[in-house]
């Protein structure tokens, strides 16, 4: 008999709820386009309704007085004291709102529902997952990094979130590792997003496969005008034995050991999770990134230097959303 | 009636000892050459001769029951939860020491005295010191940066000292923020010390320089082949309005801004306090860092963003060692 809880993954994409038992892990999860046409308000309705719909279904089988009550990964900057998400990137409109007063409201109000609701930015929520629920339950301390359309991270620092002063922490993304670079994310230049984002990625695809028209995939599989290419092209062509694209994901490595080896020297954090879709590349990605990463880092700190895959995939956000409601997190 | 301790900050340099009172601040201090050519074992009888001088010059007047101990600010890795000393820089023979418990053998069987010892890293005491006696009273949350022949750093967060699982946190200057760069510090490619530690400046300096030949400066104050050029130099030549000076210290501050920027981005740290030696130059550098940090900070990051002059000077260590045995530090 163990608790339970819900957890949502809010995203400018979809909106993910997953049932999670606190021994028993995942018990039931749906995925649904997230009503961002219909903004905010459109989107708590949204939220309040497939909660009260996924608690009542379980709250018989698995017990009320079991429930621990639900937790929210949103994108953006979040307020987890305060309850507020502020300017969610994909979710237009939203600016500064009160996410956690108003779902808890309307909770009440349309379905009759009160619980702990727990609200924290993805990144964070997803570094929580894989430290109670993934690849991270061995470590104290870890970073995840996850690496997709964006690069976001979240901090885990003796098993709790590191938050920061005002919950912005985690965003190794926006750190410069190319001051001088012409990439640009967000108005930033020479950042991580910048140039391993899966924009950059493509960006660097491109001029790395320009200088090299003689690449076998390079007409086979992107074609001359490299349309096609994205990481995932890339990652196909370098388990096809593309050298050209592996030598691609090698200069993305070296991004992101470069990106990391700041962590270490900052922060004295020697475990990297990585997730996001990108990272299904895999070695490609993570040979050069922890040569990189080792070759940056002072000798006195490289023990337990180390990068290892994220275990929970996609699920990671909503599994450390639940998770948020089952331990007291700093 | 306060209590005091003393406070010591040992360098490759100069053992620099002071009597601290928590209200009164620095009631005394001495500054003695290393014995660094006496090794380890050397340099410990010699703190702990200075230690008991000190003490029992002030323990009638300032009070015994109000004796709090001493602290001591040692360069390289130090664990200060086991009192290790792990390979300081500039201190030839050391590698790894248990400087705690030889310190305090040493003055039992020597001197016959036994109080609380503090051991920490130097830029962490001179952090500390900032927090507790100088630039950083008014902050919760800061990070010390010292900008001298290297480049390093300590973090308060909370009012307390940040020092990472392993005691290596804070380490600034080791980050990369230049990655594909040539520049190169303790066998790392394009960290912030490479580029804007004592010989990195010297070495932008002549660069910028030679691409300038009719600078007035040039040829005046550092002579044609550049031999004379500093920071302290540098300084000079743009306070008395060498435009090529200005534009030197402009890019040691583009170079500074945007690793502040990893520190925004990675640990919601938005508050500066820049002291060490090249620090003096004031706003030639501290005006560019906070543009560069500020235009390289996502907006919604950017409250509270400051940079800020340390006020203890070379004495920071000597005041934060002192105060590591005022408070419990984490």
């Amino acid at each position: 008999m163990t608790n339970w809880a819900l957890g949502i993954d809010l995203g400018g994409t979809a909106v993910k709820i997953a049932v999670i038992d606190r021994e028993e892990g995942m018990l039931a999860h749906e995925r649904h386009p997230t009503r961002s046409e219909e903004g905010p308000d459109g989107v708590v309705s949204q939220i309040a309704a497939l909660a009260f719909a996924f608690y009542s279904r379980f709250a018989d089988r698995l017990g009320r007085e079991r429930f621990c009550g639900m937790g929210l990964g949103a994108p953006g900057a979040v307020d987890s004291v305060r309850g507020m998400l502020s300017y969610p990137p994909n979710l237009p409109g939203w600016e500064r709102f009160p996410l956690r007063e108003r779902l808890l409201e309307l909770l009440d109000s349309a379905h009759g529902m009160a619980c702990p609701l727990h609200l924290d930015n993805d990144a964070n929520a997803a570094a929580y997952g894989e430290a109670v629920f993934g690849a991270g339950k061995a470590f104290e301390n870890f970073m995840l990094v996850t690496l997709g359309t964006g690069v976001g991270g979240g901090i885990i620092l003796g098993r709790r979130l590191y938050r920061g002063p005002s919950g912005t922490a985690g965003e190794v993304g926006y750190m410069t590792v190319d001051y001088r670079g012409e990439s640009e994310h967000a108005g930033i230049r020479g950042t991580v997003e910048s140039l391993i984002g899966k924009k950059g990625i493509v960006s660097l695809g491109r001029t790395v496969y320009r200088g090299r028209p003689r690449s076998l995939w390079n007409e086979e599989v992107h074609g001359r005008d490299l349309c096609d290419l994205s990481p995932r092209t890339l990652e196909k062509a370098a388990h096809g034995g593309d050298a050209v694209a592996a030598e691609v994901w090698e200069a993305v490595g070296e991004v992101l050991g470069a990106g990391l080896a700041g962590v270490v020297a900052l922060m004295d954090i020697r475990t990297f999770i990585i997730g996001g879709g990108v990272s299904g590349a895999g070695d490609l990605v993570f040979a050069p990134a922890y040569r990189r990463l080792k070759a940056s880092t002072l000798p006195s700190m490289q023990e337990g230097l180390a990068i290892v895959p994220a275990s929970l995939g996609n699920d990671a956000g909503v599994y450390g959303a639940a998770a948020l409601c089952f331990s007291p997190v700093a």
